[in-house]
C-alpha cells in the first residue's frame, strides 16, 4: 500500500486506478493510504456537474475536459450514478467518453455506481476525489444525475457547481425546480440547437431573479447542525449564476462556459471564499464520518439478539421506536 | 398533549392538524404523544407516489383519492417536497387539491417541505404517517418528487409504491432510469392523451423485462446493514409491476389503476409479505433513529472547541479526517 501511495503521487496511472478500487471497496489498510495522501490535497479545482437525465451531462463534461486539456491542464472525471446500483448507465457513458478522450494521458476517468448505501457512495466519492487531488489533477469533474440528495452531496465536495438543463424539459413550470437552482454556480442550457432553448434560458433567468439570495440562505441551513460558515459568505458581493447556452458535441458555447467557470473561480478567490468553503466541506465530512463511526461502534457493542428482540417488540406494538432507541442507548 | 392524542384517536380533525404541526416542529413532549399513538397504528394502507416533476403526480393522487372515497374509504394525503426548502411547489399543489376535495371530511391533506436536513424530513414524514394511521385513515398517500433519496425513503414507509411517468420525458433512453423502476410496484403513464404515450409504455415494459428481478435484489442490499428481510421475500411468486395509462384530470384509467393497486395489496397479503415488509421498515427506522440519537449525544458530550480545533487542524493538513474521527471518539 505504501508503494501504491508513492506511485500514485508520482503520476503512475495504474497505481492510481488500483488505489481507487481499494478505496471504493474499503479494503483493509486503505485508511492509512488516505491519511498518507491527505497532506498532498487541496490543490485541485473540483467542479460538480448535475442535471436531469437526458440533458447531456456526459458529452458536456467531455467537451469541457477537452477544452481544459487544450489549455494545458490535467483533468479527472468522476461519474457518479446514485440512482442505479446495477444499470449500465455509468458504464455506457464511460465507453463513449473512452472513445473520445482515449490515449490522452492528461485525462483520467472513473465511474462509480451505488453499491452499499447512498451515504457510503457519498463517502467513497469524497475519498476518490481526494486521491485524484493528491495525484495532481488540476481540474476534477464530479458528474452526477440530478437527484435530490446527490445534488446536495455535490455541493459538499465541489468549489464550483454546474447545473445542466435542456430545452423541452421546461414545458411545465414545475420541471425546473428551485431546489436545483439553489446549488448552481453556473447554469447551462445544453442541446441549445433544439427548439425552445430561448424559453428555457428565459425561464431560468426569471427563476434566478425570484429565488436566488433567499435560496442560498436556506441551503446553508439545510446542511445540518455543524455548519457554521455560510455558502454565501464570499466577502459581501453576491455571485449571480450566469446562464450559458451550449451544444456540447459541436463544441458550441464551450469556451463561454469555460470563461464562466473561471470567472466563478476568480470570484471565490477575490472574495476569499475558498477557505470558508473548504472549512464547510470539512465540517460536513466530519459529521458524516462521525455518524458512520458511531453507528458501527454501537452495532459492535450490543448483542445482535437485542436488536432483533427490540424489533419484534416494536412490531408487536409493545414498544414504540423512540423508546426502543432510548433502551438500546442505555445498554450500549 | 394527552387530550390532543385522545381527540385525534376519536377523529377530531383540528386536534389532528395541531398534533401534526407539533410533530413537524419536534415540539417538546411530542415523543410521548407518538408513543401513546403507536399501539393504534399498523392498519392503514400506505401508498407511495413518486415521479419526475411535470408528470402530474398531484392530480393523479387527487383522482385516486376521489376513487377511494367513492368506495367508502377514508384518505389522507401527505405531499412531501424534499427538493425545495422554500418554493411554493407543495403549497400550490395543495391549493388545487383543496378546491377539488374541499368539504369532504373523509379526506385529509398535509404538505411537508424541507426545513432541517433531508434526514429530518424523512423522520418527520414517518411520524406524520404514523399519526394519520392511528387517526384511522384507511389509505394514506405519500407523494414526493422523484429525487434519488426521497424515492428510497418512500419505499421505506409505503406498502405499495406508484412510479409516475409521462410521455415526452422518454425521448432519451436515459430519461427513464432503472433506479426508478426498481422501486415501482405499479407504473403509471399519466397524461396518456399526449403523443408518444404508447412509446413510453413500451419503453417501460422493455426496461421492466430487462431489469426487474435483479433490480429487486440489489435494492435490498441498498438499504443498509440492519436489513435482514428481503423486499422480494413475498412467498416465492414474483410481482411484475403492471403499467397503467391514465389521464388524471379526466378520470381516465383511474379505475384500472385502483384495480392494479388492490391487486398488489392482495399479492402482499397472499404472499404473507406484509409482516416482513413492516419488519424491514421498522429495522430501517430504528437504524435512522439510532444514528440521529448517537450523534446528538456525541455533540452534547464533547466541548464545542474540540470540534472547531479538529477542523482547523484538518484544514491545515495536520490531521486527516478519519484520524480526526478516531481522536474525537476516544475523547467522547
Amino acid at each position: 500500500m505504501v508503494d501504491l501511495v508513492q506511485a500514485t503521487l508520482h503520476g503512475d496511472r495504474r497505481a492510481l486506478a488500483r488505489l481507487l478500487t481499494y478505496v471504493e471497496n474499503e479494503r483493509e489498510g486503505v485508511e492509512q493510504s488516505l491519511a498518507a495522501l491527505f497532506p498532498h490535497t487541496g490543490h485541485a479545482w473540483v467542479i460538480g456537474v448535475t442535471g436531469a437525465p437526458g440533458t447531456g451531462k456526459s458529452s458536456l463534461v467531455n467537451a469541457l475536459a477537452k477544452a481544459f486539456r487544450r489549455r494545458g491542464q490535467t483533468v479527472a472525471i468522476v461519474a457518479v450514478d446514485p440512482t442505479s446500483p446495477f444499470s449500465g448507465g455509468a458504464i455506457m457513458g464511460d465507453r463513449i467518453r473512452m472513445r473520445d478522450l482515449a490515449g490522452d494521458k492528461g485525462v483520467f476517468i472513473r465511474s462509480m455506481a451505488t453499491r452499499g448505501s447512498l451515504g457510503g457512495l457519498a463517502r467513497a466519492t469524497r475519498d476518490v476525489i481526494r486521491v485524484l487531488d493528491a495525484a495532481g489533477f488540476d481540474v476534477i469533474f464530479v458528474e452526477t444525475v440530478g437527484a435530490g440528495q446527490s445534488e446536495v452531496d455535490i455541493v459538499r465536495t465541489a468549489q464550483t457547481t454546474i447545473v445542466v438543463e435542456a430545452p423541452g424539459f421546461g414545458d411545465d413550470v414545475q420541471a425546473i425546480k428551485a431546489g436545483i437552482l439553489e446549488i448552481a454556480d453556473v447554469l447551462v442550457v445544453n442541446k441549445a440547437d433544439r427548439p425552445g432553448a430561448e424559453n428555457t434560458v428565459r425561464a431560468l433567468k426569471a427563476m434566478l431573479e425570484m429565488g436566488h439570495p433567499a435560496a442560498r440562505e436556506q441551503l446553508t441551513r439545510h446542511h445540518g447542525q455543524l455548519v457554521s460558515v455560510e455558502l454565501s459568505s464570499n466577502g459581501g458581493e453576491l455571485w449571480i449564476p450566469p446562464v450559458v447556452k451550449t451544444v456540447a458535441p459541436e463544441d458550441q458555447g464551450i469556451d463561454d462556459l469555460v470563461a464562466a467557470l473561471e470567472s466563478h473561480r476568480h470570484h471565490l478567490i477575490e472574495a476569499r471564499a475558498l477557505t470558508g468553503l473548504e472549512r464547510q466541506h470539512i465540517e460536513i465530512e466530519l459529521y458524516d464520518r462521525l455518524e458512520a463511526a458511531l453507528m458501527a461502534r454501537l452495532l459492535k457493542a450490543i448483542p445482535g439478539d437485542v436488536l432483533s428482540d427490540v424489533i419484534r417488540r416494536i412490531q408487536a406494538r409493545e414498544l414504540d421506536p423512540q423508546s426502543a432507541v432510548n433502551t438500546i442507548l442505555e445498554q450500549a
